[in-house]
Order: C-alpha cells, then structure tokens, then sequence
C-alpha cells in the first residue's frame, strides 16, 4: 500500500533555524530537522513534500495547488501566523486537514504572538517541543486522515 | 469611441470563488463570473482587464503600473482589506480613482473582517450584493472617470 | 406589467442636504435629488416612496408598517446609522430586503462615523458615490427582489 | 433698536427639573426658572424662545426650522448629550453660532456624562453653576453674535 | 378594596412579537400577549395599563405622566436599554419603583444586548422567561408596592 | 402527586447573609431566609433542596450528582458568578434548565459585579428583589419544568 | 465696600498668548488680555489678581498660600490640565471654589486635550469663548461668592 | 527496566466528558477515554496516573504532591486554565515538566478560552484533536523526560 | 494580661516558599519562616495562629469562622489575589480587620500581579520586604486593634 | 554607634495633611507628624530627614544628591506617584533602597490612584495605615540597610 | 582601503516617491535621490546597494542572503513597518545591525504610522527629515561597523 | 561667518548619564559628553549651548527665552517626552525647529516609554545610538536651518 501525501508548509524565517536564535530554536540547521522529519514520516507511514517561502503568496498558491495532491497540511506559518488573514482564508478555502505547529512556546514569548488569526480554521495546534512538535503533528495527521 | 479601460483587481484567494464556502460566495466559478464582468462592462461601454493574484507584492506592482493604462481600478483585495497598509498606501500613491467591493457582506461576518484599511483611500464602497457587486461597482466607475 | 414598488428611507438631517455641508454633499438641493432618484427609478422599472423624517420612531413605525406595501428598503440613517439599536430591531423584524447607503464616505469621515450598526441585518451597503449612492442602490435593489 | 432673539433649547428630562434630584439641580420649579431666564435675557437685550421636548426628532427639526428666526442657539441636550449623533449632525447642519449649556458639572457625575457628542460641533461650553450656566450662556451669545 | 395601578411600558418593535424572530419571541400574537398580562395582573389583584411605541420621546412623556396615576412601572425598553441615557434620567427623575424585563436572555444573544444602561435604576432585572418574564415582574412589582 | 424536587445552590458568603451588609442584603438572617423559601416553594407544589457551599469545586459537584435526583436548578453563586468558568462549564454539561438569581441589583454596585459569566448558560435571570428574588425563582422554575 | 479679591491662575504657555497658535487663541498679547481682565473685574466689584507660571510646583504653591488672601480661584491651567493630578489635589486640599477656564474649544482639538484632570474638583468650566471664557468666568465667580 | 511515571491532571467537569457536549468531545466515555489513555501510555512505556477533580484545591495540592512520585504531568485544566493563577503558580512551583493538552480546539470556541493563563509556564501546548491529544501529549511527555 | 489572638491566612503555593522560586521568595523554607513568625508576635504581645490552604473554600470557610476567635486577620492570599472575588467578600463578610500582605512586590513581576480584587476591602497594604513584610504587618494589625 | 540617616521625601500637597481631607488623612497637622516621625525614627536608631515639595524637579534634585547622605530614602510622592515617570527614572538612577509609602489605602479611592508608576523601581510598598505607614516604612528601612 | 559594504532596503511604494504625495515626501524623483544616496555613502567610504522592492517576500530574502555581503542594513520598510511581523522575525535571524529610517515624521500622520514592528529590533530610529534621514543613517550605520 | 547658535535641552535625570543604568546608556560621564557634544558641533559650524534640567518649568521657560537667541532646538526631554503634554504646547508655541533625540532605543525598553507626546511637533527623531545620537541631531539641525 502506497503512503498517503501531506504536505509540510513552513512560513517566513524557517529557513534560518539553527542559523540564529539557538537559545529559542536549538542548533539543528534547517536541513537536518526537514531530513529527519521526511525520515520520521516514512517511518510512520507519510510521505511528507515540505515547501519552505518566505513569501505570504507562494504560500496561499501552495495551499490552492494541494487539493489534489495531499491529503493534509502541517503548517508552521511562522510570523504570518499573527496577522496574515489571507493566509487564514486559503487554509478556509480548501477541504484538507490543516495541522498548525511551532516548535517554540509561541505564549512564553512576546506579547504578539499569542494570538494566532490561523489557529480557529485549523483542526488543532501542537507547539513548544522543538522540532518533536513536528513528529508529534505528523502523528496527529496521521490519525486524521485515518478517519 | 472607444471604451474607456478599468482595471479590476482581485486579491488572495478570489480564485478559490466558486470551490468553496459556497454558503458565502455561490455556486458560480470564478472564470464564470470573471466572463460576466467583462461582457457586462462591455455592454456598458468599459473595456474591464481582470488581475487576480494571491501575492501582495504583485498588486502592488500592479497598481503602480495602471496609471498610464487605466482610468479607473476597482479592488476587491480579500484578506489583505484588514491588514494590507502596503496595498492602502499604494492606492493613494497613484492619481486614480478607486472604487473598493465585496461580494458578501464583510459586516455579518467575523470581526476581523468589519474594518477595512483601504476603505478611506477609495471614493466608496460596494459589499454584499454577490456577483452583483462587480456589476454596480463598474456603473459606479463608469459615473466617476465620466466627471 | 406595474413596476415594483420599493421604500427609500431617509433618516435624521438628510432634508437639509444641499443646504450645507456642500464640500461633503454637493450643492444640489435634497428635492432636487429627490426628484432625480424617483425618474431614475421609474426608468429602471422600479416605483419609488421617499419617506424622510428626523425622529427614530417614525422610521420604525415606518419600517413596520411597510411590509405589505413594498417589496424592499433602502435606507441611508443619516447618524442614526451610528447608534440606533431600535432602528436596527425594526429592519430585523419585517421580512424585507434592506440596503444600506450613503452619500459620503463613512470611512474617511470621523472615527463615530465608522462603525454602523445596522449593517449586519442589511443584505449589503453602498457609500462614497454621492447622489449615485442611490442609484446605484436602485439597480441592487431591483435584483435583490427579482429573485 | 429691537432686541436680537436667542433660542433656548432643552432636551430629555430637563421639565423634571425642581421634581427630583434637587440635589444636583436645585429646588427651583423648570417654569421658575424659564422666567428668570427671558427676564435676564431681555435686561441684557436679547429675546429668547425657550423651546424643551423629550423627543429627539422635535429639536432636531427645531433646529432646522430656526436659521431663519434666531441668531444663535443656546443647547442643554440633557442625555442626548452623550450619544444623540443625529443632534450632532444638526448642529453642523445650520449656520448659526451654538452654547452647549449644563447646569450639572457633567465631570463629577457619571462616567457616561463625560463624553459629550455635541462639543465640537458648539462653540463653546458651560457647565456645573446651576441656573447661572443659563446666564452665563447668553452672556457668552450675547458676545459671539455682536462679531 | 381597589386593585393598584401598574404600568407596563415596551419600547421600539416589541409590537412586532409573534410577527417574526419567533425562536427568540415565540409564536404568540403581541395582542394575545397583552391579554394574558392583563388577566394575569387582575387575578392577583393588579391593574395593569400597557403603553406601547416605538419612539423613545412618546416613552419618556409617558414616565414623566405617571406619577400620580401609577404606583410602580414595569418596562421593557427593547434596544433603548442599551443606549437610551434619555430613558435612563427619565426613570430617575420620578418617585416609582421600576422593573426591568426581557422576554429573551439578553446576555445569551449579540454582544451589544450585555448591557443595560437603564439597569441600575431600577429596582432588579427579570430576563429570558418569555411572556412569564412579564407574569413574574407583575409578582415582583405587588411585593415591592406593597411595602 | 408528588411534588416536583428543585436544587437551590448557593455560592460563596451566602451563609453570611443578615450577618453583614444589612444595608445591601436586609437583616433576616440566612436560616430564616432558607425556611422562608422551603415554606413558599412547597406551598407552590416545588420541593426544594439548599445547597450552600463557600468551595467552588463542592458546587461543581453538586451540580454533576444532580441530574438523576432534581428536574431543574436555581442558582446564585455569588461572587463566583463574575469569574469561575468552571461552574459555568458545569452547567453547560448537565441537561437540566438553571435559573440565575441575585438578591442585590448587581448592576448598580461594583464594576465587577456587571458581567455574568454562566449568564448565557442559564434560561434566565431574577436579580434585585431581595429574598423574594428566590421565591420570584421558583415560580419562574415551575413554569420551566411544566414544559 | 471694598472689592472681594480673586486669584486668575495660569498655567504653562499661557504667557505665549498672542505670540502665536493665533488661529487658536487670537492675536491679541497676553499682556493686552490681562489688562482688559483687570478692568472687567473691577467693573463687576471684584479685585483680580493674575499670577501665571511654567512651573506647575508653582501653581501649587500659589493654591496653598491662597486660602486666606482669595475669595475663589479662576483656572486655565494650560495642558497641566490633562495629566497633573497633583495640581488636581492642590484645588481639592483649600476650601475654596475653583472655576475652570480655556480659551479654546477643548473639545475640538486633540485627543489628549478632551479628558481634564481636573473637572471634577471644580464648580464649574467655561471653555470656547477666547478672552471673553475669562470675563465669563469672572461673572460666574461673583455669582459663588456671593452665596 | 521500569516505566517511567507520569501524571494526568484532569481539572473541573472532565469527568463528563461523553455525557455531553458529544459534539465537542465526542461520544466516548470518560472512563473509556482513560482506559485507553493508560494502557497507550503502557505500550510506549510509560506509566500513567489519572487523577480528576472539580476542586481547584484538589489540583494544587496534587501538583505539589508530585515532585517525588511522577518525572512530568500532563494536564487538562478544564476551565480553570483561563482563570487559575493559582494553578499556574502551582505549575511554577514544582521542578517538572508540564504539558498542556486539550481535546478540544480552543481557540475556535468562546472568546474566554482564547487566553490560557497557565500556557507560558508549560513546556508546550496540543489541542484539538480530541482523545488523540492525551496520546500526542504521553509521546511529547516521553520525549521531554528522555532528557 | 493576655495576648491579642491574630490569624494569618497563607493562601495557595505559599506552602512552596523556600522549595522553589528563590530568587524571589529567598531560601528559607515556609516552617521556619512560621516559626520566626510566631516568635516575633509573640515578643510583640500577638498570639498569632497561622492557616494555609491551597483551597480558596477553606480560607473562606476560615476567615466566617475568625470572627468570634480572633482581632484581626493577615492575609497573603497568594495568586488569589488577583481573581477571587469570592474571597474578597468574605473579607467584606466579617466585622475584622484585614491586612494584605505579600513578600515579594508585586508591582515588578507580571502584569497580573498587578491588581489586587483584595486591596480595597482590606485596610491596608505591606509589600516587597520579604518575611519582614510578615512582621511589618503584625506591627501594623497591633496597632489598628488597639484603637 | 551613630545612627543611620534616612531621607524622607514627601511630594505635593503632602504639607496640607490635617488642613483638610480630614476624613482621609486624620486631623493631625503635617508638622505634628513630622515630629512623631523623626522621633520614632530616633528610637529605632535611624537619624531622619523630613523633605517636603510641591515641585516635581526638587524633589529629583534632591534625589540625585542623596546619594552620598543618606542609606535609604522612603518616599510619599503624593499624586505625583500615578504619572512622574521623571521621579520613577531618578530613581532608578540612584544606588539607593526605596520604599514607596501612602497613609491612605490608594486602592479604595480614585481609579487613577491605583496605578504607581513609582512601585516596581521602589524594593517594597506600604499603604492604607495613617502615619503608621510612615513608622512602618522606617522599620522596614531598617532592615534592609543592615543587609 | 576598500570601502564597507552597506545595504539599503526600501519598502513598498518607496519607487513611488516624487511622483504623488509631494507635500510629504518632497518633489525629487526616487531615482534622483538614489543617486545622491550611494554618492553620499561614497564620500563618507560607504559602498552602499540600493534594493527595492513592493514584496514583503522579496525583502525578507534579501535580508537572509545579506549576512556575508553586507556589514549592516538601513531600512526603510514603507508600511510594512506597521504590521509584517515577517519582516521583524527576517531582521532578529541576522546578525547585523540594522537602522530603521523614514523620509516622513510618522509621529505626524496616520494613527496606524504611530506603531513600528521593527523597531525594538532595530538599533536605532531616524525620521522626517525627508531624503536627509538617509544621509543621516549613513553617518550613524559608518558609526555602528566601526565598533 | 559666525557659527549659528542651536540649543540642546535636556531634561530630567539626564545629569545622571554615566552614573548608572550603564548599560543602556554606557560609562561615560554626562560632562565627558556634553565636551564632545560642543566640539564636535563647532567642528561642523555649530555654537551649541547644553541646557539640563531636572524642572519641568524650567525646561519651558527656556524655550520661551530661545526664541531670539537660537536658530533650533535639539531636545532630549528624558522621562518627560512620555507625559509632559506642557512641554509638547511649549514647543509648539515657538518658531523654531525641533529636534527629538533619545541615546537609547526606546521602542525596546519599557512599554511606557514607546510613546512620546512631543513627536508629531518636532520635525524629527532620532534614537537608539548612544551619544551618536546627539551628533546626528546636530547634523540634522544642520541642514534645517540651512533652508
């Protein structure tokens, strides 16, 4: 049996993980969170596309092209995730799952990031365990689309 | 004499009209209502160029390049309404006339959507009336590039 | 085949129209414009009652009274717009089709003016286009009813 | 030379005064009053119309109705004060000088009294001497219509 | 003995009960409503008068009238209770007991009906019964005037 | 035929009732009160069981084991009305009808005694007259359960 | 009989009068303005005393050593007016009446301009009547003194 | 070797889950949902203690409780997580990792549940995915304390 | 002569201080502190009896029961102190004195520590020195109970 | 051994305690108290200095050269507390304990004197206990200069 | 030497200066003053490279592909500075300092100007001082990579 | 040609620079400063005179004086620049150009200080680098009084 498609959609910034912010982010680079978290989905049963931009409309295309070709979306949305409404509104747009996930304790940080404008037109929110919020979402998905 | 041109310009997500949240915006596709558009302004004496992007950035573009090819720009900038500074300041940042429209009423809906960014830089305003709105948001236009 | 039959309510001050305030409402006269709105109507197939009155009470009473003999409102509330909860308990109680309009640009005026109470029981709103608010709100109007 | 005429216009409740609250109002009759005021107007050579109503609509059309007749108007909006917009509006809708007038200190009563929508629309303002505020107003016309 | 004098004052579009909003009002005829109060008052030894209108002015002439004719008012002032500071001095400025009552729970429908300015003049608040919130404050109003 | 069993809960310091604040809540005390309102309910076929607790989670309780033993529950949590979702979540989950009850106007004493936050979970509210507040409840509650 | 004495106190840049804002405060010089106050006052019997300062401990000071030299205090305190609460303590702490003044509408500048501190522990204020809030205010003084 | 321990906290009104509100939490028991809870825990070697209560108190001393017996605690604070500053100190005061869990999507409920007060003082946060969250919460846990 | 009996009500997580947070609270643990509580009350002619409870019922419970047995109550109400109105009427329920007390200060940690729903009904507030503001309070109960 | 000096700084109005305001400060006069407090002081062996001023600059002044003179500085600062932010920088400029002292409760008066903006750059607070609050702070003060 | 390498980041709309908003931004063409720009930087030893762009998207990439060409970065962000928390997260993941820059007093304008996202992430803030703020950003960026 | 006279003023605690908080506004001392201050403004054809108060009136006193004497105004106003609405009038009430500078950046220290109430009447600001910043202000002032 073939694995079932999702896809992995991270916002502004994500590539700089382990570049900076290590005290928030830890020391991983970017590159070696997204092997493991393809190797950790192929190892569960997922075969995760993962899709970085730094652009609002790159990522609401994605979003729009994915209905045929994923059968989820983990999102980590990074900034836009406290302002960009239409973002929220692609993810309003499409009938697919969406998972949201940040690898930081987005309420022990500033004061603008603990509201989430996404977080209501998603299913459920995982955030705070590093790069395990994105092992843990691909295992909430996996449920999901069990369903 | 020639139709004097507008352009219509479509923000994030209007694509997806017509796919989703039908309850919202209909049943009619998006290509179909575009199609209507332009046949109505015709009809009217309007020569209608429709633009619709999902990137901030490219209605921008859009809209500091219109100023010799245009007489007038309609805008109905989905999400980027609420939040869009960028978009305002662009409006105000050529010498035509902007007229701002909605398919559903933006004032039923949830909060976030009851405040508008851009509504003091256009001459007025259109919500609620469906495919309707483009409609009496060109006769609209047709009134303003005629003084 | 008799025209429809619509109400266009006119609330507080909207008499005085043309008299000043010229920079925001033009300089022709409230029955100038009156007269105007009825012969645009007449033309579009629609047979239009003008009732304007500076008291809340008799625009509900109004309001109430008008089920049987129209098939939809128009209303502009003039600053009614900004607090009358009554006024908007009215439009919800019959069983008609309302549009919201106004002359001006509520958005670019003062912040009071920004936030209208009955725009969510309206079926949508038309404002910025001077006299054309109204005849723009015709032309919606008679496709409202026409369905 | 005959004597300039003034109206005096008192909103809601403002019969009631001498009734009830005599604490903040005095225990002065309103009729008591009303004559010390035309008699105080008339040795300072103005003729002064004393106009109250409990209805929103009827002060506005009085004052619709007074560009005509007087020269300037004297306003004690009772609670309309804080909220009546559509009063507001017919300030601004006539040429001719207005006194915002109160015999409370609005300051030191409730919180809903410290707002007044009418402020800026009136030259100025009197409040918190009792019946005096009513002299001290036509004092202050008696000044801006001599300009 | 003579049965005592109440009256029942309901605000703007209460005539409107049992026309529409019948999941919030229910289904009975504004005017078979009235008749029950009425019954209801006279067989525990009230006499109940009910004035009805939809203008804020006509409700206010009412209160200031009532005092020598009633000896307690029972109001439902419809949407003025959110607003009306008018209707608020109003019941301040006579010697009676008034009560407040709602047929729907206020403070399970939209924000804006969470507060009553009237509230806190008057004796206490019944809401959400349906037409036994009117049955209820006619119990309440017979234990308060008898004191 | 037996009479039908109510609960009436009563939150926080109400064991302090004719203790203090005689001036807020009179000087009968607690006990005499609570005999008062057995007394009333029996005589209007009610057998009512009191339930007073000064601990938030003994309310909770209470309200869990209530299903099977009351048909319906008449509550004044005190001050825990203004802040404990927790008890309004327990009302929410058990399928009898609540009506809230306050012997004070709490709409004219601290900011914080205006917001209810199980109000919108309730049927209904009786605030403001006294003891009768209680025996005003329980005629209300006989109604409820009839249906 | 000799004059009754009062202290005109004046906040900061109130010294600047004439100099410029001109638009706002006239062109009149401060001195001009201080001269005609002297000579309004002694018409009307009373002997005015004008004391203006930068230094809001000043004005303090000044209040203190008031009580037994001064019948009552005149004050346009300039923008201490909207935030020093300790000037507003100053008036409260001497027994005597305080009457506010501003030359300027207060309420149709800024914002920041509209809430006064120091309201509530006044009689009285006079605002919008350029010099002639002050002479206004003189012949409200004489008024409470004279009680 | 032996299984890790660990404890869940379950705060108020948890105990009815599968009572009501089946559209939200579903329509599986309480008692059925921990019996999976524990025996998941089981199988990825971890040993769970469920401890529910509808006592804040309860709660408290619980968490203080155990620092010696459990290496993390997973909690469901019901309610109490929008309000509790207690239970948030409590979660400060004891050397263990916690971890936040809903079943349910809170930020697409009522605006009260928004704002988690005791979020910031968690490692992390999952919500939304109904009995799944326990199990993605016991798999985050078993990472946590893996360190 | 005997001493005057004093409660001093802990309420939650103050059974922690010494164990965790000791940059704020210091490293002494909460028995010894106790202790030198005692003994210092007593060197000043206190009998004090010190309760801790993590349960705000039981310190309400507490403080109903105080009033026969002792002459006034300090009380560090924990993060009670910022959300239970509940326990704020208790202490308005009793005829004793209250004081409030805390050991670290407030004002410089996180926002909600900031307001105290205590503070207004207590007769006044010592903050910020540690186990001395313990001793500082019973210097200052000492003295209100000798009046 | 030679005693400690200590700087009082008292701040506006602080000279007129015991003129008025009886109610709330006592009928003691300022030089009465400050007698008692330099006595008080000397028997706990702390040599106080007593600086009064209206001026918001004096008293930084004097802040800024107590640095050499004094181990501690206990501060009334009058209503200068709620907005100096220019008192709150000095000081945290200077290398000196602070306590912020008030003899009324200043959360039981006005809202605007519940916010300090003095209090998180003080170590500690005291307030609500008459001049006790003064001999209280002087206790604490000793404490903390013996560290 | 060589000359240290600088990037200046323009914002949305910022290629419109000189065209429309004159009385704002002055009447140099964008061009024109770019030229002046990298002349000035040249003659202080700047090598300064001008990157415009209307993309939020574009500007973050630039930002992340500066760190090994670029020693430091001006900013003038256009109206993104307002709300792109993307642009803020893009600026805290490099390690070069940043000065934020702006030709207009934003304190002057639009309420919505009066908030920069980027500021507390910036070094410092130069603005109004029209093409001048930049010339004054060279001087302070030279200033910044000396250290 | 003589150097043309600016003015720096600056306010409260800033005779302090040096003395503490070290590391926001580093070790050197407020002379050290102020010398290279008055160099480097002669260096560029500057005759600047420091003017440092900790008096709110002294401060606009000397604004009043500078009118003949300086051709601008360089203005750190300390603490005051977040309240001190007299200061804000007292610029505005002179001709001459203001400069507002700030050594730290204030948009990442504490909330209070992210406003200034002079901004939108200076021409422009400059913060966040070190003594720098008076430099680049003097430069500024430069080309302002060039025009």
């Amino acid at each position: 049996m073939k694995n079932k498609k999702i896809l992995l959609l991270l916002g502004p910034n994500l590539n700089m993980v382990g570049v900076r912010e290590k005290i928030i982010y830890g020391t991983e680079s970017a590159d070696n969170i997204k092997e493991q978290i393809i190797s950790y989905a192929y190892n569960i049963g997922l075969d995760v596309t993962i899709f970085q931009s730094n652009w609002e409309g790159a990522l609401i295309d994605k979003i729009h092209e994915s209905v045929d070709d994923f059968e989820g979306i983990i999102i980590n949305a990074g900034a836009l995730t406290h302002y960009s409404y239409a973002l929220r509104d692609a993810i309003a747009s499409v009938r697919l799952p969406f998972i949201e996930v940040h690898m930081s304790n987005i309420y022990s940080r500033e004061e603008f990031r603990h509201k989430s404008v996404i977080a209501d037109v998603c299913v459920g929110q995982i955030s705070g365990f590093g790069k395990n919020s994105y092992f843990l979402s691909l295992n909430a998905m996996k449920e999901l689309i069990k369903l």
